[in-house]
C-alpha cells in the first residue's frame, strides 16, 4: 500500500480485514517493524478516536509518534495557491508539508471538510496538497469527503459479528442533528459498502441524497421505516444536504432510530463512528442497549490503523 | 490496588510510603512492568506538576502514554444524563469513557470542581461518571473534593523530612486568594494527615471551614497565630467556602504566611502543592527561604504516581 | 557544553558542524546515549520546526521527551520578581522552572520577544530567568534575541553546500512583512555568520539596523540590489526597527525577493529560517525554484538539535 485516502487504496478489502483480525488477536507481532521511522499525525481537527487509536497504532509497530495541532501549537496556514500572504496566514501548507517530508516515514493528516465551499470539499482542496506536495506515504485521518480508517474499522467490526450464511443487509441511515455535518463518513461508508458481500441500501429524507459519485448505483430509500424492515446492520449517521450545499433542508417523520424502530430489523446491530448525539441521532436506550457494537466499532479503529500502517511499512525501504 | 481516588484506596499507607521512597532511590527497577499496557491521562483541566510527573511515572515503568486535552483536542462533553444533545455538547462523557475502556489499561483524570452546583461537586459528578463507566482502573488526577496523588505525595515528603522523635505537629492552613478555590486539596490533605502518626489541626478564617465529612474530628482553629505555634509543618493553601459555597467571606485579619509568622513555629517546613499565588498566599521570603520544602514536594509528585501506578498494574493481568 | 543559549556556548563551531554532519549520515549510533534521562520541551509560544525537530533529535538519542504548552496546558505566568500576585497570573516563572528541575535533566525553552518593552526583550526578560534559576543545562528554542539552533542548522546548510574553494559571501537581506518582528533570526544568524569563514554582509533598508551589539563591524547595506551583487547565499528575514523599537518605518523600493533580483547574485543558494509569508517575503518562484535550499535548512533543525543535545548529554552524570 502506498497510500491510505480512499477503498481505492487497498488491494484486496478481505486481505486486509483478515489481517487487522489477527492483529487485533495479536497486537505486538511487529514491534520492530517501524524501529526508527516516524509517523506524523497532523491535526486540523478535533480528534479523540481517531487520535487515540493512532497513537497506539503506531507504538504497536514500534514507530516514533509526532503530533500536531496544527492550529493550535503552529501556525495558521495559508490552502490558496500563489496567495499573497499579507494577511492572518503565517504558513502555507505546501511549505508545511515539505517540511514534514523532511521529518515524516509517513504523513497522516485530518482535515475536515470547510462546509463553506462546496467546491473546495469536494476537491479536497487540503488533503489534495498532501497528495501532492507530499514525498512520502499519505494517510487520511478523516478528509472532506472521505473517512476511510472508520471505514475499514467498520468492515472489520461487520466481519466480527457476522456468522450466518446469507448475506447481511446492510443500511446506512441519516439521522438528525442540530448543525450541518459533512459527508464524509457517510460517503466513505457508501463506498466501502460496495467492496463488501453485502446487501447495501441507504435511508435518508428527501433533500439528503449523498454525491452519486460516491454511492453509484446504491439504493436510497427515503422511507426509513421501510429501509430497517429486516435489517442486519443498521449504521446511523447525520449529514447535511450535498445537493443543496450544508443546507438542512425540512425533513418530514421522525428519523431518530429509537428502540420501536429497532424492532423492525432482524435483530439489527447498530453502528455509529462516534462522537455521537444522544436522544438527537439515536436514544438513550439504543446507545446502551444490547444491539449497539459502536463501543466495539471504537476499539476497531486500533486494528485498521494498525492494519493500514503496517502495509504502508512494508512499502517504504 | 483496584482504583485510586482516596485514602481508602489505599491498604495500608505507610508501605506505599516506603515503596515511593524506594523508588524515588532508584526509579527504573520496573522499567518492563507496564509493557504493552497502555495508560491514558484525560486532562479536562490545566496541569503542569500532575500533567509531567504522571508521565514520568508511566514512562519509568514502560507504560505507554497517551496524553488527551479534552476540550482542546477532542470534543466539547455532556455530563448530564438523559440529556438531549441538541446544544453544544457534542459528545457524552459515558461514551467517551466506554471508548477510552477499549483504549487503556488505566485511566487517570483530571476534573476539578465547577465550583457553581455544590451538589454536583459534592457528588464528585464527573469523576463519579469515570468509577462508575470505566472497566479499568480509574485514577484521579484531581477531582472535585479530592487530589489524592497530591496528598500521597505530601505524606512521603512528611516523611523524610521528619527524623525527631516526637510526633510532628502539622497544620493546614488557609491562604488567601483572589478568586474562588476548590476545597480539594484541603479536604485530600486533611484526610490522609488522619492517616498519619501526627498532630494534625486546621487553621482558617470563620467561614471557611472545611467539609465535615473529610476533616471528621480534627481541631479547627480560627485564629492562624494560635494554630502556627510550634508547628512541624505547615501546609499552606488556599480554599473558598464550603458552606456558603464557593462565596469568599470576609476574612478579619491577615492570613498570607510570611516569615514572621514562620518565626512562632517550631522551625517549621512550609508546604504546597502549587501553583502559588506569591505574596497573596505566601511572601516571597518564605517561598525562597530555607523552610521550604515545595519543590521537593513537587519533585515526590513523580514517586506519589509511580508508587500508585506500580500497585495498580500488580491487580492488571 | 554546559547550556545553548547563543554560539558563545559553542567550544569550536567546526567540529560540532562536522558532529552534525556525522549525525545526519547515520543519526541513530546514540540512541542509549539519553536513556533514563528526561528533556523537558517548554513552549511558551508557536512552533512547528522546532517542536519537531527537538523531538526526533531527543528520540533518536534515547531521552524521554515531555512537552509542555505553557500557556494551554498549564497555567498563565508571572514574570515580574516580587509581584503581589493578586492579578491573572497563577504561577511564577521562577516556581515553574525550580519545578522543571526536579523532572527534567535538560530545559529546553522557546519564549519570543514581547515587542512591548524594549528593555524586557533586550535583557531576555524570559530566558534570563531560565539562566538563573535553572539547575539543569537550559537550551533555547528560540528566545527574545537569539535562535542558536536555527543559525547552527544554517551553518551545517552553508557548509553542506559549498564546495567552492573561494569564501563564500553570504548577505542577510531584510525582507517585508505586515506586523512587527522580532530581530532573534537576524540578530542570530549575524553572530553566528561572524564565526564561518564567509564574507558576510547585511541588507536592510534604513531604520531597520540591527543591535549593534550582535553585528559589530559587519557592514550593513541599505541597497539590497548592491548587497545581492554576486552573492553565493541570500538568507531571507524580515525584522522590525530595533531603534524604534519594534516599529515599521516605511521602506523605499522592493525589497521582496524575486528571481529577478536572484539573477544578480552568482547563482545564490536562498535560505529562510520559516515560516515564510509568500509573495510578501519572497516571491513563490524563488520557493518553489532550484536556488531554495530552505528544506533543507528545516531537515538539518533535526540535526542541530541533534548535536546540541548529544554535548549537552556529555556534559551530565
Amino acid at each position: 500500500m502506498k497510500k491510505f485516502t480512499s477503498v481505492s487504496d487497498v488491494e484486496n478489502l478481505q486481505e486486509i480485514i483478515k489481517k487487522a483480525l489477527e492483529i487485533k488477536a495479536n497486537p505486538l507481532t511487529e514491534t520492530e517493524k517501524g524501529k526508527g521511522k516516524t509517523i506524523g499525525l497532523v491535526f486540523l481537527n478535533s480528534s479523540l478516536r481517531t487520535r487515540l487509536s493512532s497513537q497506539i497504532a503506531a507504538q504497536n509497530l514500534g514507530l516514533n509518534v509526532l503530533t500536531l495541532n496544527a492550529a493550535q501549537e503552529a501556525w495558521n496556514l495559508e490552502f490558496a495557491d500563489g496567495a499573497v500572504m499579507n494577511g492572518d496566514t503565517v504558513e502555507h501548507i505546501k511549505d508545511a508539508i515539505e517540511v514534514l517530508n523532511q521529518y515524516c516515514d509517513i504523513i497522516a493528516v485530518r482535515c475536515f471538510a470547510g462546509m463553506k465551499n462546496k467546491e473546495d470539499d469536494v476537491n479536497e482542496s487540503i488533503l489534495s496538497q498532501f497528495e501532492q506536495h507530499a514525498k512520502v506515504p499519505v494517510i487520511s485521518l478523516e478528509s472532506a469527503t472521505r473517512h476511510p480508517l472508520q471505514s475499514l474499522a467498520d468492515c472489520i467490526t461487520i466481519t466480527e459479528n457476522w456468522k450466518k450464511d446469507h448475506k447481511p443487509k446492510v443500511v446506512l441511515t441519516w439521522a438528525p442533528h442540530i448543525k450541518p455535518i459533512a459527508q464524509a463518513v457517510g460517503n466513505s461508508f457508501a463506498e466501502w459498502m460496495q467492496e463488501m458481500d453485502v446487501d447495501f441500501v441507504i435511508a435518508n429524507p428527501e433533500g439528503y441524497d449523498l454525491d452519486k459519485s460516491f454511492t453509484k448505483d446504491v439504493q436510497v430509500i427515503h422511507d426509513q421505516d421501510e429501509a430497517l424492515k429486516d435489517a442486519d446492520f443498521i449504521y446511523v449517521k447525520n449529514w447535511s444536504s450535498f445537493d443543496d450545499y450544508a443546507a438542512m433542508p425540512e425533513v418530514k417523520g421522525e428519523w431518530m432510530l429509537t428502540n420501536e424502530k429497532l424492532s423492525h430489523t432482524n435483530d439489527g446491530k447498530v453502528m455509529h463512528c462516534l462522537p455521537v448525539r444522544r436522544n438527537v441521532e439515536l436514544s438513550d436506550e439504543v446507545m446502551d442497549g444490547g444491539h449497539s457494537i459502536i463501543y466495539q466499532q471504537a476499539k476497531n479503529r486500533i486494528f485498521s490503523a494498525q492494519a493500514v500502517f503496517s502495509e504502508i511499512l512494508d512499502n517504504i525501504k
